[in-house]
Parts: structure tokens; sequence; C-alpha cells
């Protein structure tokens, strides 16, 4: 059992992380996505102290230098649902579970509105995760969402690995070049199916699915926590990182904004200091 | 008039400029000390995510240089008192007076008591700052409280400048040269005089002064902002970092542990956006 696990390597997960080591506590950090890969698009940060006019890539650059050093390292798991189970959090990421005392969720910012079903299909063909995932669709046949062109990488994966892939970019100027893809400039609204998932439904039709990949910044914390209070897709927290849940803190983007660098490694470290305080009163 | 007065020049002030800066923001950011003289005496912080194994003192230099960069200017005056008049906020600085339509207090953890009658003697002979105010004291007799060693160059500059100085320091270890300093190793408690302050008692013993300059890391909010809601010394904040006092907004250790650099920063940033966001609903 870990003193705590963090969900998510974005940079409040990354200053969570770098406390908690060292605190000296015992932590799993569980990431959709390496830190590394986490390339940030942004051209230039001017506001976090102390790097000035660093670019996404940089800042992300250094941030993977500190935790590397600190030999601190990400599994990367997608977890899709944290359970509180007698006084301690049971956390699922595909085959794999995990225990922890304590739940840091630094989920980042929700992007975009769920699809109809898609809570009912995860772990039936819905995935998060393409390194997780990929390999079980070889040779099959893929529906690949796509929120953001930074994740085009991964797109080109999946669908290089399939028989087929139907893709949609739901931004502007995509570039995917694989052979195996076919292009849906169409929003996805609902998926359907019976014990596994079926068809990918769009406005004015459908496609016949094996899986579906869903690649965007955060899964819903209300879908990943059950109970978990939320006011307009931000955890609620109190000035501690406190959620309403007791034991579990939240930290960065997904608490709300701004969304800025420095807001989130600062509430990292806040959470992380308030999640061993919870765990020194609840030996 | 101002749209927002920074008071303080530790990482959240530091944090909070930059960003008014680059929200572009008509802002005076006021301090007891420019920021590169608060040497920070931190051997190593190894949870600034970005800035692994910084010392201190490299850490002040990295964020001097940030700021210089995109010249953000430190006014190096006192605050000694916020009024709420109509509306819009007068700071009162020694002689002078500053008018903003925000304020942003990093006031930094406040430091061992107040003495008695301190409050009182504020702009009577009591001063927090020695650049801003030394010079009125020149061949006078004066006490120094100093609380830190970060501080001592201050006191032997007041020291050279005096006819005789006498230095209380109430930290361990302290080394101060000035042949004009005559140290007394009892805490001060109380100051008497009439319009001006006449003596300085400490538990045993008096000294007669013509001025007492109380070097410590911060003033205490509440004395600094009449009617702002502290507990246990520490501003009350909301998620938004603002106070009880609309249009005052409070960053860094003033609102409360834990008492490290990133959550400071991260405050800053916090503060700054949500002042402009205030700023943009009061027009």
């Amino acid at each position: 059992m870990y003193d705590v696990a963090i969900i998510g390597s974005g940079p409040a997960g990354i200053s969570a992380a770098i406390n908690l080591k060292i605190l000296g506590k015992n932590f799993i950090w569980l990431s959709s996505r390496a830190s590394s890969k986490k390339v940030n698009q942004a051209p230039l940060i001017k506001n976090y102290p102390g790097l000035p006019d660093v670019t996404g890539s940089e800042l992300a650059w250094t941030f993977q230098n500190h935790i590397d050093g600190m030999n601190i390292r990400i599994c990367e798991k997608v977890v899709t649902g944290v359970y509180d189970t007698d006084g301690k959090f049971t956390l699922l990421a595909g085959e794999e579970q995990y225990e922890a005392k304590t739940v840091i969720l630094c989920t980042g910012a929700e992007t975009g509105k769920s699809l109809e079903n898609e809570d009912s299909f995860v772990g039936r063909g819905v995935s998060y995760c393409a390194t997780c995932d990929g390999f079980l669709y070889r040779d099959k046949i893929i529906g690949v969402l796509c929120t953001d062109k930074k994740f085009e990488h991964e797109v080109e994966f999946l669908a290089d690995l399939s028989k087929k892939a139907y893709i949609f970019p739901m931004y502007q100027g995509y570039e995917i070049k694989s052979q195996k893809a076919e292009i849906i400039l169409k929003n996805p609204v609902k998926i359907s199916g019976g014990m596994k998932i079926e068809k990918v439904h769009y406005k004015g039709g459908e496609v016949q699915v094996d899986g579906l990949f869903i690649l965007k910044g955060a899964i819903s914390p209300a879908t990943l926590v059950h109970g978990l209070a939320t006011d307009g897709g931000h955890i609620m927290v109190k000035r501690d990182l406190s959620t309403n849940i007791a034991g579990i803190f939240a930290a960065g983007d997904c608490t709300g904004a701004p969304y800025q660098y420095a807001k989130s490694v600062g509430e990292g470290n806040v959470a992380a200091h308030s999640a061993v305080e919870y765990l020194s009163k609840h030996k």
C-alpha cells in the first residue's frame, strides 16, 4: 500500500512528486503520458519566476531533468476509477490495481464534453492511453478522437498498428500521415454496443469499430472519482487543496483557473504537504 | 492612481509583479528592501520545479534577473498603513502617499511579537526601513532591533551613520562590527515617549533613543490594514486570494503555511490575475 498516489504528470503532479520524494513518502505516480511526451506548444512563457522566456518544451525539459535527477519515475498507466474502500483508496488502471492511503488528483483542465455512453464503455473498448492499450487493437478497426495536435504522434502510432483507423481530429490544422487513417471531420457524439463497443456515432453517420481511443488532456474528475464535488467541471477544493472526500487532494488546472504553470506548481507543493499532514494524523 | 499596489518583494510579490507587467497594468511595487538584498540563507532548495538544487541566494539572483529583464522596478519604501477611502486605497509610506485601486499584500510570515506601544510610535520614531529613514538619524542615538542575521548589513549601515546605536540582536551568532554599536543581549519589550519615542525598555533596563529601527521580515498585516481579517497572524483568503476587504488580495507566506517558494510564486500569480479580474469588473 502506497502512502500517496498522484494522478497526472503536468506541473502540479511534478511539484507534488518532488515534494513527496523529499518528504520520504512511499508514493506511486500514474499518468497516461510521461511528462516529457507532453510537449507543450506554448511559444513563450514569460511568467514562471526564475526561468524567463522559456518555451513550453524547454520548461517541460527542465521539469523532466529535475525529476530525473531525483530518480522519480512515472508509471505510464491510465487510471479509470478511484474507489474509497474502508479508509484506503483503490485505483483501477486497466488490468492493474493500486492501493493508496491518499490520492492527489492532478488531472488537468477538462477538455471537451464526454460522449454519450462514454462512461459505460470505459474498459469495454474505450481507452484513453495509446501506449497502454494500443497493442490490444493490432490489426483491428479503431476510432481515435484526438482533441489536440500535440497528441498526433499517438494518433499515428495507433493508426499504423491498426487495420483501419477512423480519426476524428477536434482541432484545426491536423497533419496525420498514416496510410490506414481515414479522417472524419464531424464531431462524434455517442458510443453504442453491447458488452463491447460496436459503433461510434457522429452527426450524419456512424462507423463500426473494435475500440475507441479518446486522446485528450484529462478524464473528467467526476467520472474518475465517484462522489467528488465539482463545480463547472472543476474539483472543489479548500485552501489546503483537500476535496470533499477525506484523503483526496487536488492540484493544478483541475481545480480551476487561472491555468498557469506557477499556480499548478504551487498547488502541487501545497497538496503534497497537506497529504503528508493527513497521513501523520491518520496513522 | 495605480491599478495595483504590491507590498512586499519576496517570491509572491515577484510573481505578482511579473504577471501584472505582462497583463499591462499600471502598478507600483513597494518594499522595505529590494529583492536582491533579501539574501536568503537557505542552503539548498530542492523543490522549486525547474531549478533543482539551488541555494537561496542563487534563487534570489535568478528571480532578480527575471524582473530586471522585464524592466520591473521596486520602490524601496516601507508602507505603514493602507486605508480604504471611497473605493480606492491610500498607502502611507513615510512622507509619501500612494493611491491604488487594488492592493496585493505579500508581506511574508510575521516574525516575532510587536513591542508594547510599537503601533502608536510608527512614524514618530519607529521605522522599519534602514535605507528609507536612516538619514533622518545621522549623528543621533538610535536603537536597532534586528530579528535575522541577513539584516546585519543594514544594522551596520545604521550604526555607522548614528552617534551611538544600541543593537538588540534577536538571533544566535551575531557579527556586528561598527565602532558605534553597543550590543544589548536582552529582549526589548516596550517603547515609551511623548510625541516622539524617548525610550526603549528591555528586561532589567532601558535606553534613551531618538529613534528605533525594527528590522524584521514583515509588519503585521493587521497593523498594516485596519479591519483585515486574520487568523493566528495569517491573512484569511479565499481560493482566489481575495481577503475580507474587496479589492485587497494577499499572497505568499502571509496567507499561511506551508512556507514554500513554489506556493508563494503560485499565489502571487493567482492574486495578480484576481486583481486584474476585479479591475475589469469595477471600471
